[in-house]
């Protein structure tokens, strides 16, 4: 039996000679790291980096160093990185990679591992996350559009495999019908990636099937700004021959040309949200999953104006 | 002893029997962690996000994960985070922090750390660092104004205590002399950080000395759009009034209102050479420090136009 005296004698001693606990045996002990992993699906997508603040600074005030890891969108990656994660013991996970069906989720649920998705839902039950209301935000959007004057309305969806990518396209399918107007099939393109390229592709795809709409709603930022190229490259103007939206309210949309009218998610808050329902789930690992909703806004701005020719 | 069929025997049956390796007891013995600890000093930046790329790429390559701290340009959060990296005995540090001056640098070096600054650079010798030629950068910036006919050039300058601050505040002072243009003391203005809000600032403070000047270099993209902004606020438009430029291309600068004229540094191969320079730090003490220097690009935009009146 050591005395609490002496026990607080040797910590006295050691911290006077230098020593300092090694966390590798610590960890060993507790079996904790007070590490969280975040797999981020491309952190050159701007609204990653205010999500990670966010989650950095909830966690960082709880004691927990966060460990990213990006898979540049790719599949394969992201099992490399769980699997890199996993060695290094993480004790939760917040993903934003995550698929609507998928893989990590399994395993992460296999392996006992917390975790929170953040941006992304899955399609199956009883799994913690933090999104904004996607049908909110679209029908936010389309009314917009429709009080504007617009009546025949494109629409650029994202990845379907992806929460935000179904979401937001059954979004438009129901506001259109909410304001009366029924969505055309040839006028609704699919993308395989939430990024420019692929907004530019399907705005190109959608003016070469012979046009006829007033306006394209696009699923994200990203995907808006590659109908930017697409409508330059063809020499039409953006508000004037058709108006454009994009979706995330991503740093400096703003301050494009023309200014994006967006939806607005609050990123960093979501980011914070998520990083909370994580300590929960891992101080308490029988604590009930539960999923947020944050309310979203419409932001008004320049790529928006009513049709030139009635719509 | 232990004869090699016999340890092949038992790695066989322990992974029969799913066992795993420990990583605490494996780093417990090797001290060695295979973490990298990456310092930012504000993530919502566009520039580190590539730069962050290019290094989780190469360290991950070679089986590194990489551990990312963010520290919203707060010099103590920089040393939490620091404190943070030692306890979780990182292997090497990349620095995109780091101060001309830095405490950072001399704790790396008592506690005999890895280390490699990116995009920044230290008044000290013997310190590995990644950069781009600022003096290069800022001479073709100011070159593409002298040859629009601009004379009457203002700067905004980024935090002295940076060396992207420092190093292109001076390219700009040795850039117009040798353009035969002399800089004039109240058409400059210091920032505190390299942030929009202070762009705004310094440029409104400019504006309000008078004016006098039609165009500005700014020492970074951030501080542009802030002049962006002060500009607007005062019904001036850019380019017709005053021309603008700033530096680093960040991503979306040819997407800006209007498409920001700029210097263009390779942002993601300097994150991964940085990679390769801690690499060789890490698997060898006594490798030479070595500084890298990257070509930047000039790239012309709608931001930058003759003057209205001759300059």
């Amino acid at each position: 039996m050591v005395t609490e005296e002496m026990a607080a004698r040797v910590e006295h001693a050691a911290a006077e000679m230098g020593y300092r606990p090694n966390p590798f045996a610590y960890s060993l002990k507790t079996n904790r790291s007070f590490a969280v992993g975040v797999l981020i699906p491309d952190l050159t997508n701007p609204v990653f980096p205010p999500i990670i603040r966010g989650v950095e600074r909830t966690l960082g005030d709880a004691g927990y160093t966060v460990i990213l890891a990006n898979s540049d969108n790719q599949g394969d990656r992201e099992l490399v990185n769980l699997e890199e994660l996993k060695t290094r013991q993480v004790d939760g996970l917040i993903l934003a990679t995550a698929h609507r069906e998928d893989a990590l989720i399994a395993l992460c649920r296999a392996e006992e591992i917390p975790f929170v998705l953040v941006n992304r839902r899955s399609d199956e039950d009883g799994v913690s996350s933090v999104v904004a209301d996607d049908a909110a935000g679209v029908r936010a959007v389309v009314s917009h559009l429709a009080t504007l004057g617009h009546r025949r309305i494109a629409y650029i969806a994202g990845p379907q495999n992806l929460s935000t990518g179904l979401g937001r396209y059954r979004g438009f399918l129901d506001a259109m019908r909410g304001e009366g107007l029924e969505p055309a099939p040839d006028l609704i393109a699919f993308c395989d990636a939430f990024t420019e390229k692929e907004g530019f592709r399907a705005a190109r795809d959608l003016l070469a099937g012979g046009g006829g709409f007033s306006a394209i709603v696009a699923g994200n930022d990203l995907l808006a700004l590659g109908c930017y190229d697409a409508l330059a490259d063809l020499g039409l103007r953006c508000p004037e021959d058709i108006s454009v939206t994009g979706y995330n309210d991503m740093p400096f949309a703003d301050k494009f040309a023309p200014p994006l009218t967006t939806v607005r998610i609050p990123l960093d808050r979501m980011g914070a949200a998520a990083a909370k329902l994580l300590l929960r789930h891992m101080q308490d690992a029988g604590a009930g999953t539960q999923s947020m909703m944050l309310t979203p806004e419409l932001m008004v701005r320049g790529s928006t104006a009513r049709p030139s020719s009635g719509g």
